[in-house]
């Protein structure tokens, strides 16, 4: 279709694009609903992600719908904004103009919220075999690898490959890394622990890998020894210093040495979207936009960056971490500072630069462990958990999702039984001949 | 593995394989639990499906985990029972092997529940463009196809390319068929309804195609006239002696005339698995194994057949229906045949002819309407519906499962929302260059 038929609302008000409904976007495109503004919002999924509980999903403890909501269904009531499931393929910066798979956005106003994906420094073909975990698409592919290994460790005899399938190595010791090694060590000695006749789902070694001196760099020392305490009590070995320089389909080689892994989950280093490059501007090592303090593009006033995709200097100097606070009020700030120009602002008018307050820093540790870092207030175990827990109800977008996530972790807690183990589609690594097989033919029960 | 090398339980106790977990398959399983036997259940599945509620996924009502449980989980009690995830692919009844992916299986008893699939007549290439609904993978696939076409309309500008992609073709008018229409008129009139700004989802076309004279021809003709006239209301068009003469991807053919549809859903004629041919034992024209009225297979007194993959006469002589009752009740009969003999009965000692009780035949259309046949009693409407969703409830195996199907359903009934409209991976039908791009690249937020 040509650019000029893709809709972007109607009327003579200043046109808001946004690209991506993550955490930023999301929030951006929320506070600019009395604005009198036009707002797009451009996403090539159809769903806003609470990525935070990712890892639940790739561990089988929650469903993507528990996480997940339609973006349109939280923009619906929103008169002055319209929603576009599409890809962006360019930027036409002077003609001010997004360029996507639907068509051309022209826009007044750019909000690029794109955010990151994990960092495989160079080694592109290791995703393959050790993918990250991002998208409902990669959660629910991991969990499948996960519960694939269990299934075809029951039947091996060689113990050598029993051994391989039965090892679980996570590659970074960041948050996402700690909760999804803590989450398998939890799935395989209780959920798992009785339900397999020839092996015992205890036998499960659960490896995580840290380049760094220490997991969770982001947290005060204790805290982090703590966490890595509560891991060794669900069986998850912790490697500091353990720099990875090879993967593939048969395992990771970390210092020279093999170890043989059918599942390796990746969690390390952090690369931003590549449409970060098509604006020309200033990237940090980590290909991140490098905006002022009012977080717009040098030289492109109409341009802002937050979010992942964004590197923002704090107060103290060091680039804001890559967390979905950060992200919230960063698109909450460049909304207002829109809806003040469009209001009829002087646009040269300089803005309070971003200032971000410091909510705290929450990791937790299976399921009746977490650390909490509030500054002066550090919690750690159960109490962390308690908080932990009440914070991402809280934070989930939509009642709905509370209500059900809180029964469903009631229910896993009250019975240790994960509800979400399905394996959707038979992979031809089961070595199954009829793995190409068409739904419903071969001889599979109409449960199949 | 060599097949020796699969384990089929330790002792010397006779062995039972079960091939297939679904209705059948599972109460034979569990029927067994007490008997001095060593049963192995065979599915090419991790988890038992409770089928009569997979349009709900097709239509975003609910997640798969909702109506799907780990076989494991289901049997992890049993102490005489082991689960193997593996595709069958032969028989070898003269040396009492079933043959698998992970190897042979030797047996003293087989039960085969591989059941049915839909039947193209001899159209197999159709099956591309007009799915069928039998797995969760074909469930999700299906609510992908309907959410994308309102996505991919509302960015169309080409009227009669919007139209076709609003166009929504359901062939069969049996109960899924029914069910899937209503639920797909519903969506499109409630929970989208106001989720777009350049369509309105009530420009849906709903249309249901039956082959035969009426829809629910295994109800009674007032019934099925109600369940039609609640269709109506719901936006569905219904059309009966409309046979399919073509598919492709541009829609379907149907007395000569064209109906052009981007989604395709194929509910009509029942085809058993290719299971049975491997018995080389008499089959109906459906496929199905002609057993006698103890479901044993002529020839092979130690091989029972249940379920749909099964032909039995009803006491009037007809064949009884491919319901998941009758599945259930047959298991539990073949189960006790068995134990009675592993106890030592004469081997030749003839069991009771099987005797299906009828509890009666429902069908819902739509969240405030259903046709409920109980014989001499006969309900429709509100009520219908009400006893609809009290034995649906009852009947998920697993209180998790039915406590969240009951949540979500009230939450669904009270805002018209649907929870799990998820777009999980982009599809190149989108006409998104990036659709083939690994998870995180491109520019896509974390999110995406």
């Amino acid at each position: 279709m040509s650019g000029s038929s893709v809709p972007a609302g109607e009327g003579a008000a200043p046109r808001v694009v946004i690209v991506g409904a993550g955490f930023g976007g999301l929030s951006a495109a929320r506070a600019l609903r009395r604005a009198p503004a036009r707002v797009s919002v451009v996403d090539r999924s159809n769903h806003h992600l609470f990525q935070p509980l990712l890892y639940q999903v790739a561990t089988a403890a929650l469903s993507p719908a528990d996480i997940a909501v339609p973006i349109r269904q939280v923009l619906r009531r929103q008169a002055n904004t319209e929603v576009l499931m599409a890809e962006v393929v360019g930027l036409d910066l002077a003609g001010r103009r997004v360029l996507t798979s639907q068509g051309a956005l022209p826009y007044d106003f750019l909000i690029l919220a794109t955010g990151a994906h994990y960092n495989y420094f160079g080694h592109d073909g290791w995703e393959r075999h050790a993918p990250g975990l991002k998208s409902i698409a990669d959660a629910t592919s991991i969990r499948q690898r996960i519960l694939i290994a269990f299934e075809k460790a029951e039947v091996e005899s060689d113990p050598a490959r029993r051994r391989d399938l039965l090892t679980f190595v996570i590659v970074g010791g960041g948050p996402t890394g700690v909760e999804l090694a803590g989450a398998i060590g939890e799935l395989a000695h209780t959920a798992l622990a009785s339900d397999f006749r020839h092996i015992s789902a205890r036998m499960a070694r659960i490896l995580l890998l840290e380049a760094g001196p220490r997991i969770l760099a982001a947290f005060p020392e204790d805290l982090a020894r703590g966490a890595r305490k509560a891991l060794g009590r669900l069986g998850v070995e912790v490697r500091c210093g353990a720099v990875v320089q090879g993967v593939d389909e048969d395992g990771v080689v970390v210092g020279g040495e093999r170890i043989g892994s059918k599942t390796v989950v990746w969690a390390a280093g952090v690369a931003a979207s590549p449409l970060g490059r098509w604006l020309g501007a200033e990237m940090d090592r980590a290909g991140r936009v490098k905006v002022g303090s009012d977080l717009r593009v040098p030289g492109h006033p109409e341009v802002f960056v937050i979010g992942d995709l964004a590197s923002c200097a704090g107060e103290n100097g060091a680039p804001l971490p890559g967390v979905a606070p950060v992200a919230m009020q960063q698109g909450r700030y460049v909304a207002r500072v829109i809806a003040t120009k469009v209001r009829g602002a002087q646009v040269d008018h300089a803005p309070e630069p971003f200032h971000y307050r410091d909510q705290g820093n929450l990791a937790t540790v299976g399921r009746k462990f977490a650390i909490a870092d509030f500054g002066r207030i550090r919690l750690s175990g159960f109490l962390g958990w308690v908080v932990w827990l009440v914070v991402h109800i809280y934070k989930l977008i939509g009642f709905r999702n509370r209500l059900l996530v809180l029964i469903q972790w009631a229910w896993a807690y009250m019975t240790f039984q994960k509800g979400a183990r399905l394996i959707t589609t038979l992979q031809p690594e089961v070595g199954s001949p009829g793995a190409g097989a068409a739904p419903g033919t071969g001889p599979a029960p109409p449960a199949g």
